[in-house]
């Protein structure tokens, strides 16, 4: 194992790959609530590898290679950018305590925040972002060019699903000179919310303590055709 | 009497016209530390006169007219933008503690807050802003040349008086359609750090509980031939 993160596990593999396990846990606020749901695991695990053969169908590059089990998938070993790419439609969560927005607000933005847990994952500007060496100008650029494409694919995939795509995150990683999308997509880091009644399919359901969590990612499972 | 603000009282004058008087009070970590250091406001006052005089000198538009007393100067009245422009050349404060950076690293950046006390004036992305209607696209291009501007005469102004300017902080209002700068420019709302001790001569001396506030203010407002 070479990462064990909140939400999953890295092993590595031959070739330049690597192993991303998806494990049950749960965890919200910078992991200070957290929880064990037994087969959340593979939900996301189904959902990210179904919506990663999506994207790559429509030209996307990830680094999804396979699903190999229940809760694992094969992917390519890339260098992850440390920011991550939240991608905005309607104003919810941390938009809206931070600057005072009514949730469900249709806003069009790329918001970056720099992988820090330690530091609580704080907003970064594009230009503070350059400016400390995470990223240059030509990758940012692609990174927002290629998350408003993601956003593009993702939002149809979803409405055919009956469910409004609010917010969702990505992470990159570089790989011989190339920009390739990472991490998951899943209701673990995507916002959901059901067209005809408003409720939520997605994490908030854990961080909002509403409970019904396995039942809705099985629901998105299902309505997306996993 | 139409605004009082934690450093500042706005009084209305006739012809679309303002009375800014500096108060002798200053706060810090948005006004939960306090203090009366009798004096400080005609510091702040003659130091701001000085600098916008000398902006206006190279073309800048700001909204001073003119020194009008001790603590007082007349002013355009201008719609203030709510966004804190915040200028850096070398990391200190905020930036440090938000990004886990070193204090006087070497940087280039423009960021901007919104100007919030209740929200705790959040940094905000430039496409936040203008998602959010706060400015115009135009607008913000406009703000970000001007400031660029001042930065550089400012920068200059300073580094004659043997002191590196490592940040400060700008708001801009609209008039007749042009944006114009407005606020003031003192120690109160920039890093001045001396060339050979490297001593702050700013408002961080309240900050750090260091004392010697008003000998330093005075050190400045000397030193700039104000």
């Amino acid at each position: 194992m070479i990462y064990e993160g909140k939400s999953k596990c890295i092993w590595e593999e031959p070739n330049e790959q690597i192993r991303q396990e998806f494990k049950d846990s749960l965890t919200a606020f910078n992991g200070t609530v957290k929880e064990n749901l037994p087969g959340k695991g593979a939900l996301c695990n189904a959902i990210s590898s179904f919506l990663f053969e999506k994207l790559i169908e429509k030209g996307v590059v990830t680094h999804f290679v396979k699903k190999l089990s229940e809760t694992e998938m094969l992917c390519e070993k890339v260098d992850i950018i440390p920011l991550e790419v939240v991608v905005r439609n309607h104003a919810a969560g941390s938009f809206c305590k931070r600057y005072g927005v009514a949730e469900g607000r249709e806003i069009d933005l790329i918001e970056f925040f720099l992988k820090n847990d330690d530091l609580n994952d704080p907003l970064i500007t594009v230009d503070a972002a350059i400016c400390l060496g995470l990223v240059t100008s030509q990758e940012i650029e692609e990174i927002i060019g290629i998350s408003k494409n993601i956003n593009d694919i993702l939002k149809h995939a979803f409405s055919k699903a009956g469910l409004i795509l609010f917010d969702f995150k990505l992470e990159f990683g570089r790989k011989s000179g190339k920009i390739i999308l990472a991490d998951e997509i899943s209701p673990d880091n995507c916002r959901l919310i059901d067209v005809e009644t408003r409720r939520s399919f997605d994490k908030d359901l854990f961080r909002k303590k509403m409970g019904g969590i396995l039942e809705a990612y099985q629901e998105v499972a299902h309505r997306l055709g996993v």
